[in-house]
């Protein structure tokens, strides 16, 4: 394949930003992927995993000659790191970042960007991941079939978006468009919201009764062995995104309860039969490869 | 090993009754058992898996010279075929049930067997199990390492006790004691309400958002594809636990929303890392062998 960008720098190459730096040099999409991050050894293991063609602990001096910028570093980095990138990247260059949320961040890096109206700015979310982390679970394949969220900002070139876009598709992932808030109340229900609900389950028992639990319970608050710092993170990036997915959660318990306390246990199983109907549906869409997938959208 | 009993007859050789025929066999722990259900289909199976010596359709006929009769059938049954028993079961034999509620379980066998006070009844619910059912997945070790909760009424010679706890005990699990009301709210926190809660995280999002949902989602929500029939039932035999349940984790929600609302993200990281302690002290006690659980118990 023709290089679709010469130099990508990909600013924290560890598991999605290693994976990325893979996958463009599999794939010959750029001529040459520079990692950057603050310590060596990290550095070090990103090399070894083939997610770098080299690497460098110096922002200014890793960036100066990217035609792309992918910042995969945690959420609250974005506006120090973009402060600098400003002050050093070369005219028309293209800066992206793979976080979670959106609203905060394009706002931070937007204000960080204000002086350089010539640097395209486009935020994107590729929905995949792993438990694990670090440069060395990366995989040149980890967006093969997965959905890759753009919620771009006014005033982007539209050539700069679908260069991008064309990236991202040859990485084997579907594009879908949303705005920041439309991308920060999806991920607030379909990720966020797990995560608070599966903590508040194990906060509701006590430690030692969890010798009788089964598989349910275990499988339920899986996520909730998750690092609390990085959710602090995300929290404090998403909370007006989490209330509002808090407040639909408490009201599908509210009618759950409802129906209980009146011994309405035929509302109840209709209810429980439209959760399962719907997550039986959603296995199903998952399991689709990418073409019927966008068969389905197109419909 | 000598026999506990001579011979057990298994109403619903199931996943779990099977799993217990099977386990009293491959033990020697009984002369015969007997699997009695309403399907020649099912227990052809039932023998083809090796969890019965004979097998009958027929209640009476089956249970009549029974030391001991286990009902592994769904809850809602437990009465009426009780009310069978008590016309037919031989003088000081015993009855037991595997139900995974207790107070109106109890209610409906008490009161079916008011007129026979030469049977002795004890309530149990052993807490093993699988997705999979049926006696095609019954397995002899089932019980190996799991906890099986007595929840005695009173009255019951203590000599019918000890014999049923040997058989447990046999068979591998932990016996523990509580009362009916103790085991109903513990199994509505550890076991019904993650299941309404997975639902409602289900019911919170529309079905097309799902294809950008993670492993996260997936894995909270895996329950939330159980038998809604089977729940029902579990949901009318008890309401007051699992609206208990559902009150503490309002509660425990209400005090993430509360640190989220008003930007109090210390300590909503504090409460994420008690569920994260809590969840890993669980998955290390549960990875313990019986030995050392019975330690930690007499600790």
């Amino acid at each position: 394949m023709e290089h679709i960008f010469d130099t990508v720098a990909i600013v924290g190459p560890g598991l999605i930003g290693g994976s990325i730096g893979l996958g463009i040099r599999r794939r010959s999409l750029a001529a040459h992927v520079v990692g950057i991050g603050r310590r060596a050894s990290s550095l070090r293991k990103a090399r070894q995993a083939g997610a770098a063609d080299s690497t460098t602990t110096d922002l200014e001096a890793g960036t100066r000659s990217a035609e792309l910028v992918v910042l995969a570093t945690p959420v609250n980095t974005f506006g120090e790191l973009t402060k600098r990138l400003a002050r050093c990247m070369k005219v028309g260059a293209l800066v992206t970042e793979v976080g979670s949320t959106k609203e905060h961040v394009v706002e931070a890096i937007s204000r960080a960007l204000q002086a350089r109206n010539d640097l395209a700015f486009i935020p994107t979310h590729p929905m995949a991941g792993s438990e694990k982390r670090g440069p060395e679970n990366a995989t040149h394949d980890l967006f093969e079939g997965s959905r890759c969220i753009f919620t771009p900002v006014s005033g982007t070139p539209p050539g700069a978006t679908e260069r991008l876009k064309r990236l991202w598709e040859a990485l084997g992932a579907d594009v879908h468009f949303m705005t920041p808030r439309e991308h920060d109340r999806l991920v607030a229900r379909i990720s966020h919201l797990p995560h608070i609900a599966a903590s508040a389950l194990i906060n509701t028992i006590e430690e030692h009764e969890g010798v009788y639990a089964g598989g349910g319970l275990i499988d339920t608050t899986r996520v909730a062995s998750g690092e609390p710092n990085l959710w602090k993170t995300i929290c404090q990036s998403n909370p007006h995104g989490i209330l509002e997915a808090l407040d639909s959660f408490s009201g599908s318990l509210a009618t759950a309860r409802e129906f209980l306390a009146g011994g309405d246990f035929e509302s109840l199983t209709a209810w429980l039969e439209e959760a399962k109907k719907k997550r039986d549906g959603i296995l199903e869409m998952r399991k689709k490869p990418r073409s019927s997938l966008q068969q389905l959208e197109e419909d």
